[in-house]
């Protein structure tokens, strides 16, 4: 597995973690992984490229939400939580709810 | 003063609303409506060229962060905080505190 780069805790930015937000496709991805966990890098229920996919999945990694999990061929991405909650309280609370739904 | 369209309350979206957070400028603008009530179109003191900060607010504009109110030749613009928290409730207070800081 190729090395994959993220930010450490402290330099996770605020704005750099709303721009990687600010996406319906890679909101809806870390709706998932708020709610459900680890989520598998090409869900069968979305309509979406999987080179597009692939590059939601980078900005997501690298603006420091995400963290990787080879899975056999596949990765499967789940929330950095505990970081994005020590830098950024209440964010992910308040933007999908401790049971993942949006408000 | 030409027609300034804007996104009725119902129809703020958030992924819209965090894509127009997830720049350092117009977090920045934000912080300061947040905090300070209304800001001016053409902020003395922020390094950006007028076009880039017409355009920063255009984007905040659209996405239903802000309203505008002409002051002679200029304006000046205001958080929609009512609207926001009443569609994403929470929101403008965990990302800028009461006090307008950033958390």
């Amino acid at each position: 597995m190729r090395h994959v780069p993220q930010p450490a805790r402290e330099d996770l930015d605020l704005p750099a973690v709303l721009h990687a937000l600010g996406d319906p496709v890679r909101f809806e991805l870390v709706r998932r992984m708020a709610s459900g966990g680890e989520v598998a890098c090409s869900p069968d229920d979305l309509d979406v490229p999987r080179s597009t996919l692939s590059n939601h999945w980078r900005i997501l990694r690298e603006a420091g939400l995400t963290v990787t999990r080879p899975e056999g061929k596949a990765r499967c991405m789940s929330l950095r939580r505990d970081d994005l909650d020590a830098r950024f309280p209440g964010l992910v609370d308040t933007l999908f709810g401790r049971a993942g739904e949006p408000v």
